[in-house]
C-alpha cells in the first residue's frame, strides 16, 4: 500500500510534514521520506524502515530540512520522495501507486531517449515513471491527463514545486487523498487521521482523478473529478486508521458495522469475543456489543516494541515476529468457547498458528468470523504485499483441492449463496483447525461500508472492477 | 518500576534472555541490559532506551554474548546489569528496587573503606549497594539476609554466578519474581507473560523474602519465604502486562474486576464505554460487559510509531507524546454520552487535556471512572517515576485547596464513606472538566484483585503499610 | 578532483573494488560510493564522507554487496556511482568530471522532453548528464563520442553494464585512468598505486579519449585515442599518490626533480629543509637531496586522528582543523635557518598562519620555496574546490594590488622572466611574512615532470590550454 | 601503552579536553573517554576505538559534557575514566598503568570485604585497584604514598574531585606527566606536544612518584618527587610524539641522533635511505643527513584511511592492515641499493613482509638498520601490547635457536660485543631475508637520548631496572 503526505504552509512546514507522514507509518514498512523546497533548493531525507520506525530514522534530519511546502511517503516498496529536473523545472514526486504496464511504459520512454536513474534490476519505479509522463508533456497538467490516461493499476501522488504541489487522487479514486486546512495553510494526506493532532480540519476528499494545486494562498482544481470511482475497499476492512474516514465513512465505525452485521443471523454461542490484535479488534468490537457477549482481549499485541510497522520482508522472521508479538491470556482463554473476529484470510498460516495455540491454552472451541468474504481474485490494481500473491491466496488452494484445476468455477465459489461457496469455507475451515469459520457476505460487507457497490472495486472477493479502464 | 528476567540452560541462554527481557520493556523505559555468563568470563551489553527501544538496540550486540546463564534488566533508573568481584568471586546483578535508606548505606560502607563505582552526583545506585552488602558478608545467603535486613524500601534481585542464579524477591513481596521451566531448563520473571512464546511453563511465584539457587541442574531454595507480605496492589491496576498472572491472579481479568465493580451501581447513563489506551482498556471491557453498553474506541493510540515504552524523561516531551500518540475519533464521540475508563489519576494534566478534546470532538458528557481509590499517599517503597513526587498528586493538591493546610485530614480523605472525599472528587471532577467522576472503592479494589488486604500494600490509598518494618 | 575504481574479474570483486577505492580517498572528501552488477541485478551504497571515511562508512555494508564487475567513486561533488535504465539497458555510471556547460546541455535535453533525477537546486550532476548523452545514442560507443563532443570541461568516466565495464578517459587526457590486470581480471583506476596492494599489475595508461570495453574474458580498445593531450600537471604536483605513476612518470620522483631544481641554482643558506605536510614532503626531500642540508620535519602533522581527507567543507572548520592537524617541533625550529617547501599556494592564508607559527617558535628565517609557478589563472577544465574560485587566488590578489586592475598584464605576470612578476612575488613574500619566497619557473616545472609541453595542461600558469577545444 | 590527559580551568574545559585527550590517539587503541566535574555532579563519556577512532566517537557526546575541571585517557586497556565515590567524597580515575601484582592486591581487598565492579573474567582493572587504594586511606595523599608501596609494575594516574585534579606520576617515573599553563588554567598531560595547539606552555616534567594538586587558583606539589628514575627509553624510540618532550629532551631530535649514531661507523654503501613509516621516519631522516646519503620515500603510508591508531586487536585483521596500509613506489626502489630505518623488531613478521616486498619491487640490496638494540628480555613494568610477549620475541627465538635452550646465555645475547649477540644478528638477518642487519648498541642509544643511564629503563635491552622495588 503506501501513504503519502503533503504539506503548504505560510511558515516553515518541517513540524508538520514530520508529524503528518509519521502519521502514515501502519501504510507501508520498507521506506520513508520527505522533502522540503526551501528557499533556492529542495532538501530531503530518506530511510529504510526495516530496522527502525520513521520516527526514530528521520528525526536526526530533520534540522537539515527546511521550507515552507513539504511532501512525505511512507512506502512498501521504492525509495521516496525523489526530485527530478526537466522542462517543467524542478520538482519532487511522492506515490502511492502501484503500476501494472510499467515494462511498456519503460520500453516507449527508452525508445524516445529517454533514461532513467536508480533500477538496479532495470525495473523502473512508479515514481520515475510519473516523471517521465510529466516530462513529455507541455504542462503539470496535462502531465497528469496523460498519466491517466496511460498508467495501468492505480496512482495516487503528490508533485512539489517551488511554488506549490499538485495533490493528484487516482483516476478511478482506488485510494484516498484528502485535503485539510489550518490557519495559514493546507496539509493533503492519505489518512484524515493525520490531520487531527496538527491542528488542520477536514475539508473534503478529492474525487477519482481529480488534480488541486495547493499554494500558500490557496487551493485550485485543476483537473475536475470524474465521475466513476473503484475505491478499494480494503481500507475499510484493514488498511485504514480507525480514526480516518474515507468519503466521509468513518473506518472505525464501518468495521463495527462489520462486526455486527457478522453477529446478526449468527446463533453460535460463545462465552467471549475477541479480535486478533490489531486487525480484528474493531470488527470484534461490533461484533460483541450486537450479540450482547463480551468484549474482551484473550490475545493481547506487546506492543511496546513489536508496533505494527515491523513487519519484516523475509518470510521467516515474519514468522518469528507473528509468534513473539501477540501473548496470549490462558486466564481469559482456559475452558471458554471464544468467537475471534478477523479482517480476512490472505494465505491463513498466521490464522492457523493462532487457531492451534487458542486450543493448547485450553479455549474449548475457537469460532473465527472474517469481516469480508474468501479472497479469490488476486489484486490487480494496487501494490499490495507479495504475500498475497496468486498462488498463496488460501481460497485459491481450497479451488484447487475441491476442483482439481486453477481456478475453475470461480465465479461460484465467489457466490456466498452457492453450495461451492459453502464447501470452500469447511474445507478453509478444516485446514485452519476451527470449530467454525464463516465470512461476511459482501452484500453485507458493501452495506456496513456504506457507498454504493458501483464506487467500491471489490475485485479480490467478485473479481469485478476490470471495465473501467 | 523496572523489570529483570533470568535464565539457566543447558544450552546457550541468549536468545531466550533477549526475548524475555524485551517482554519487559513495558516496566522501564531508560536503560536495558543483558549480561551472560560464558565458559570463562561474563560478557554484558547496556544501552539507552530513550531515543530507540530495547530489541533494536540490543539486537547488534547479541553475536558478543555466549553462555548458558543469563540476566537482563529493563531499567527506570540505573544502567544493569553491573559486574561484581569480591571474596564471593565474580558475580552479575540485575534489581527492581527502591532504597529509601541509600545515604545511610553508603555513609556507613565508606565508613569501612568501601568504595562505589559510577555515581555521576555521588549517589550509589541500588545495585551497588546490593553488591556491597553481599560482599560484606561470607556467603551469598547471608549476603541476602542482610539485605532484607538493612535495605529500606524494596528490593527484588537476581545474581548471576559462574555456576547459576540466585533469584531473591523483596522481604516483603513488594515486586513480583516468577519461576518457570523447559525442557533442558529455568527461567525467572518480573512478569510470567515473559515465558509463554519462549516455551517457559510457569512453577510458581517465589514468596516474600525467598531466595532460590537455580543451576542447570534445578531450582532449591536457599531463603524460605516469609509469612508477612505487602505485594503492590498497581501492579494489578497499572504495571502488569494483561497476560500475567501476580499470585496466580490474571492481570487482565483482575482489571475487568475493576471495571465491573465500577459498573456495578453506577446509575450514569451513555451511549458508549471506551478507556484511555493503553492503561484504562482493561477496565473498560469489563465496565461495559457488566453495564451491558457497548465497548468502543473513541480514542486509538497511534502503536506503529509510538509504542508505549517511548516515554521521555523531561515533561514538555512528555506532555508532547502524550497528545501525538492518541487520535481521537469524531465519529464515535460526536454527539455521545461517554464513559471513560483509566486506571488512576496522578497528577491529572494529561486527563485533562483528554477530557477537552473530547468536549471539543463532540462529545456531550464524559464520565471519568478511575479504577482505583484517590492517590494521597505517596509512595514510600518503590521507585516510581518523579512525576508521582508528593507535591503533584492532585488527591493532594485537593486536600490543600479544601483545608488550607497540607495534607489536614487526610485519614478522612482516604476513606471513601466521609464527606470529605465526596468534596475531594467533586473538586478534582471541576478541575479536570469532567462530566463525572467516580474513584472505586477500596474494598471494591481488594475485591477485584482476590487477595486478602492483609498481602496487598495498599498504602498510596489509605497510608497502610509502615508496621512491616 | 575526485577519483575512479573499477574491475572485472571471473569472480567476486567486492573486496577488490572495496580497498581500490579506498586507496583513491585522497582524491575526494564529499561522497563515497560502490556499485556491483550480481546475476540479476545491480545493488550500490553511497556515503556522505564528511563525518567519517570511505573505509569505516562502506565496511559494513559490504555483504549487501555481490558480484563480478563494479565501479567505485570518490567524488569531490556528488553522490556516486548512478545506477541507470535506457534503451541500452542497465548501466552505471562513476565519473570524475567538470563540466562547464552544463547548463546549455541540460536546456537542450530538457527542451526534448529528457527529465534528470535528485538535483536538489535544479543543476544536474555530471554523471546525470552522461546517462543522458549516452542514452540520447545508438550504441554506447556513439554515446561516449557524442560526450567527447559536446560536453565542455573534462570528464573520464566508467560505465557498468552487466556484461563488462567501458573505461572511458576524457577526450584531452586532463585526468588520468590506468589499466591492470591479475590472473582473473582487470582493474582500472585514476591512481596506479591502488593496484599494488590488491596484485593487480600496471598494463598502460589509457590514452587521451580512449574508451576500453572490459570483460571478464578480456579488454578491447573500442575508441582509439587521439594524439591531443592536455593532462593536468597538478596531478603530479599536488592530487597525486606519491606511488602513483601517470604516463609512466612516478609522482614521488616528479616531486624530487622539482624540489631538486629548485634547489639548484638557489643561494640561500639554512640549517635545515623541511615540507608542509604532506603536500610539500616529496618536493622538499628533492631539495634537500640537491642541496645536501639535512631534511627534517619541524611540523609534523598528527595523522592518527587527521588523515588528509577529513577536510571539512565550510571555511571555519577548515582553519580549525589546518590548525589543529600540525604539530610544530619547537625542538627542529628556535634558532634555525629553515628552508620549506610547499606544492603551491591557493589563497595563502594558511601558510601565512604557518609562517607566523615557525616565527613563534623561534625561526630565525623562514625561506618558502614553491614547487610550481604562481598561479594566476583559474582552472576552467577540471572540477577543483571553491577554494580556488578566481578572486581568492593570492596571485590575482597581487595584480589588484599593484595595477589597480584586475588581471592587468596578467601575461606579463605569467613571465618569470619579467619584472613584473618580481614585483608580485615580492608583494606575495611580505604579505605571508615570509623571509624569502621562491617559485619554480614553468620551464623548470615542465622539466621535472618529463613530457613535452605541449603534452600538459599548464593554464593555471601560463592561461593556455583552450586552443584544444 | 595509554596516555591521560588532564585540564583546570577556571572556565569550561571540555574543548580543551576534547583535543587535548585526541592528542594522544597514537597511544592506544582500545578505548577512549573524558570525565568532566560540573556544578553538581560528574559527566562522562566512554567509547571503543576499535572501528572508529576517538574524535569521531566522542565528538557527538560533548554536548553532553560541562564543567571546568576534566580528565581523559586513551587506553590499550580498560574503559576508562571511571567514577567512584568512598569516604574520600566523589572522583574520577584516568590512569596509565601496568599493574603485575593485581591479583594479591584484589586479594587482600576482597579478604577486607572490597568488591570490585566490571571485570568481566574477575581480574579487576588497574583504575578499580587505584580506587581501592585510595579508599583505604585517611587522605588522598596517604593513598597515593600507598599506590606507590603496593602497586608493583607502574602506575601513572589523574584523579579529579570536584575541586581540582591530583597529576600522580609513577613512583619510578617510567611514564611521563607534563605540566603545562594558560592564562586561565593547567593542563597536564603524557605527551607535551598535546599542549602547543591548545595554547598551553610547558611548565616542567613531574618528577618520579610526584603528585600534584591543580586547582583552578594553582598548581601545588603535594608528595614531592623521588630521587630514583627509571624512565622507559621506548617512548623516546617509538611511542612519543615527534614534537613531544620528555625529561627536556625533544623526541624527534632524540630520533634524528639514533639515526646519526647509527649512520656513524656503518660501511655500507646505497642509493637511498628510508624508513619504515611511521616509526622509523625520524631515524632514517638523521641516518641520511650524517651519512650525506638522500633520504627518500621508498614505502608510503596510506593516511587519509589508515591512520596509525587503527591497529586492530586481533592478528590476522593486523596482517591485512599492515599490508594495505603501507604502498611502496617501484620507481624509488626498483634496481636500488636502499638502507632502511626502523624503531626496533618485535616479532619480525612485519619487517620480514617488508623485506620481501621491497625485493619483489626490485631493490637490489635492503640494508635494515634498527634504532635500538635487540629485545630479548620481555617487560615486567608497563602494559604493552601482548605482540610482546615473551615468547613471540624474535630475539628470543633466536637464542631457542642457536641454543637449543630458552633463554640460555641470555646475558652474553645482550651484549654488543659478545659474538652470541653478533651470531643472534645474523640469524634474525637470515630469518628476515635482509642483505645486512645492524641493530644500535645499547650505549650510543643512551647517548642518543641524552640521559645518565641510571635513569633510564633499559631492561628490554639487558634486563636491568628490577633493583628498584
Amino acid at each position: 500500500m503506501g501513504g503519502i503526505f503533503g504539506v503548504v504552509r505560510k511558515h516553515d512546514c518541517v513540524q508538520d510534514l514530520f508529524y503528518g507522514t509519521d502519521y502514515l507509518s501502519h501504510l507501508g514498512t520498507k521506506r520513508g521520506g520527505l522533502a522540503v523546497s526551501g528557499p533556492s533548493r529542495f532538501s530531503w531525507t530518506i530511510h529504510k524502515l526495516e530496522s527502525s520506525y520513521f520516527r526514530s530514522k528521520l528525526e536526526p534530519n530533520l534540522p537539515t530540512l527546511q521550507g515552507n511546502i513539504g511532501i512525505g511517503a511512507i512506502s512498501d516498496t521504492d525509495a521516496q520522495p525523489l526530485s527530478f529536473t526537466s522542462h517543467l523545472g524542478r520538482f519532487c514526486i511522492a506515490s502511492v501507486a502501484g503500476v501494472t504496464n510499467s515494462e511498456e511504459l519503460t520500453r516507449k520512454a527508452t525508445a524516445a531517449n529517454c533514461f532513467f536513474s536508480g533500477a538496479s534490476d532495470g525495473k523502473v519505479r512508479p515514481t520515475e515513471l510519473i516523471a517521465m509522463l510529466l516530462s513529455a508533456e507541455k504542462t503539470f497538467e496535462d502531465g497528469i491527463r496523460s498519466i491517466h490516461e496511460k498508467m495501468k493499476g492505480s496512482c495516487t501522488f503528490l508533485v512539489m514545486t517551488p511554488d506549490g504541489l499538485y495533490a493528484c487522487r487516482d483516476k478511478l479514486g482506488r485510494t484516498p487523498l484528502i485535503l485539510g486546512r489550518k490557519a495559514d495553510g493546507f496539509a493533503v494526506s492519505s489518512e484524515s487521521s493525520a490531520f487531527q493532532n496538527l491542528g488542520y480540519t477536514y475539508m473534503r476528499d478529492l474525487g477519482p482523478g481529480e488534480a488541486v494545486f495547493i499554494s500558500p494562498d490557496g487551493c485550485e482544481t485543476r483537473i475536475a473529478p470524474g465521475e466513476v470511482m473503484q475505491m478499494c475497499t480494503f481500507l475499510w476492512v484493514y488498511y485504514g486508521y480507525p480514526s480516518s474516514n474515507y468519503e466521509g465513512l468513518n473506518v472505525e465505525a464501518v468495521r463495527y458495522r462489520c462486526g455486527a452485521c457478522l453477529a446478526e443471523g449468527d446463533n453460535v454461542t460463545a462465552d467471549i469475543v475477541g479480535g486478533i490484535p490489531d486487525s480484528g479488534i474493531g470488527h470484534a468490537v461490533g461484533y460483541a456489543a450486537c450479540k450482547g457477549l463480551p468484549y474482551q482481549r484473550p490475545i493481547v499485541k506487546y506492543t511496546p516494541t513489536w508496533p505494527r510497522s515491523f513487519t519484516p520482508q523475509n518470510q521467516e522472521a515474519r514468522a518469528l515476529v507473528a509468534k513473539m508479538k501477540l501473548i496470549p491470556n490462558r486466564a481469559l482463554i482456559e475452558g471458554k468457547d471464544i468467537i475471534f473476529l478477523d479482517d480476512s484470510i490472505v494465505r491463513g498460516t498466521q490464522l492457523r498458528d493462532n487457531a492451534r495455540i487458542l486450543f493448547d491454552y485450553g479455549a474449548k472451541s475457537v469460532h473465527m468470523r472474517i469481516a469480508c468474504p474468501p479472497l479469490i481474485y488476486p489484486c490487480e490494481f494496487l501494490n499490495f504485499s507479495s504475500s498475497r500473491a496468486a498462488l498463496e491466496l488460501i481460497g485459491l488452494k481450497a479451488i484447487l483441492a475441491l476442483e482439481g484445476v486453477e481456478g475453475k468455477n470461480i465465479e461460484r465459489y465467489a457466490d456466498a449463496s452457492d453450495a461451492k461457496q459453502a464447501a470452500m469455507v469447511e474445507w478453509i475451515c478444516g485446514k485452519l483447525g476451527l470449530t467454525s469459520l464463516k465470512f461476511q457476505k459482501l452484500d453485507d460487507l458493501i452495506t456496513a461500508v456504506g457507498l454504493p457497490k458501483e464506487k467500491l472495486c471489490t475485485h479480490c472477493w467478485d473479481g469485478s472492477g476490470w471495465g473501467h479502464y
